[in-house]
């Protein structure tokens, strides 16, 4: 018998188990049953920290990058001057980190449920999670679409980085009535982006995000960006507005910041709106 | 005990084991050593039937369209009228299906090393290799590179279809002097494309790949794709020429063989060659 111990691995399962992903876990660093999910802190010489909620990967250090960059600056430069902002979910700070990179920033809002999320995040994953101390960012641990509910013209970007819609917490996230008062809670000009899934192991569950989401906003914009730490690495986003077209509108804005983006980019900017045709047809 | 009998799981392991994927077999048609490799036909629920060759998914049914349409259809509409066009690789078929789509092609020359996979994927994978049968189409079981050094200003069209350069059967079509043959064998206004892997989990090669083929050619353009089956569903091709930037020639042609196309479209292949900051730096 060898004395080695036998390496810890993480699976992700999708489509019934019928397919997915592993990867090997050098240490557990955290593993914690909050009041609302398990948080789970690992550590991979490939990936870096990843963070997990009931098994599922949020994210990993190594390729959020791309995830939150394009959940975030893809908004933010087509407003002309976003000064107040809402992000619901993201806990891990990441969308924040983002966010804070644009000077005209007077106000950020991050609503996640789970305090636990913010407390392990700020502990464990000062790569994405220390901004949440800045001082323009307010912390408010409550549903989100409770919190949404009774804003009326306030914000000038909101951003839902949630957790799947399948269950638990994310499950509000993806319907009607959340979208109509995200709708409500934006200002004149104001613009909306949103987590939709993927194409390819969860289908039906974007299908159903854009459906609801054209209920309740007159301009709804499926994009899309390699995110290698998710399912299929094929991951969409929502852009929507009730009046504003996802065009960049100073791109003397994105010189200001260029140093410090990985993912996203003028060019970028445009042709995540392009879309391969079985996926134009799916969301016709 | 349960009756039921534990259901076969295949394991695609990444970067020493560290990260990876899998899905359930449902059914295995076909395992053999051949004089090459080792060639496995699977089949899965979710994924239709697999093509692995030595235990790595050369593709599945499900989303080989991708691949197949992005290796493919970036060179051959980027060049005026493409008649003669060689596939080096590719013994599944799929690229010589997607070829065989332009009605300007008057000959195929197909070079697959191994004739075991020629003939394992007819017998069990239609919906790729059917048109390996097609008039227009020549088999020749022999090593790529040793086909196309013999070849002399003779093609419009060169695409390789390559295994991973790793190992094996695919190594010698990552070399200067491979791709040097390529261009000698390429007609005035010719233009290629060749599988270049992911910058996620093979930075390394991916790198090298570009830089063995800027050595050959005077016009190297790297573009992207989602492909799914494959590590990190984010796949890079390289497109190259003599003379030739890959755009556009006529874009009625499209128009022509639309109905058949489920990834490529007129405005996916300029968005293609759009990279993400990070890829750019890579391969600047």
């Amino acid at each position: 018998m060898s004395k080695e111990s036998t390496p810890l691995q993480f699976n992700e399962a999708f489509c019934k188990g019928n397919v997915g992903s592993f990867f090997r876990i050098d240490k557990v660093d955290c593993t914690k049953q909050s009041k609302f999910q398990r948080i789970d802190i690992f550590e991979s010489s490939e990936l870096g920290k990843i963070f997990a909620l009931d098994g599922v990967t949020m994210l990993n250090e190594r390729w959020e990058f791309a995830y939150h960059e394009m959940i975030a600056h893809v908004p933010m430069f087509s407003h002309k001057s976003p000064k107040n902002v809402l992000v619901i979910g993201g806990g891990d700070g990441g969308t924040i980190r983002e966010v804070l990179k644009h000077p005209s920033v007077e106000k950020v809002d991050l609503v996640e449920i789970d305090p636990d999320v913010i407390e392990i995040c700020k502990k464990y994953l000062p790569s994405t999670a220390s901004k949440l101390n800045d001082q323009k960012v307010s912390i408010h641990n409550e549903d989100g679409k409770n919190f949404v509910m009774r804003k009326h013209s306030e914000y000038d970007v909101i951003i839902v980085d949630s957790t799947d819609p399948y269950k638990g917490a994310g499950k509000s996230l993806f319907t009607e009535e959340f979208y109509s008062a995200c709708r409500d809670a934006l200002k004149e000009n104001g613009v909306f982006s949103a987590e939709a899934e993927n194409p390819v192991y969860d289908g039906k569950e974007m299908e159903r995000c854009f459906e609801e989401m054209k209920k309740a906003f007159p301009i709804v914009r499926p994009y899309k960006a390699f995110v290698p730490m998710y399912p299929s690495g094929f991951w969409v986003f929502a852009y929507a507005s009730k009046d504003v077209e996802p065009k960049i509108k100073d791109s003397s804005r994105i010189n200001q910041i260029k140093g410090t983006l990985f993912y996203y980019n003028l060019e970028i900017h445009d042709s995540a709106f392009v879309l391969p045709t079985f996926l134009r047809k799916l969301l016709d």
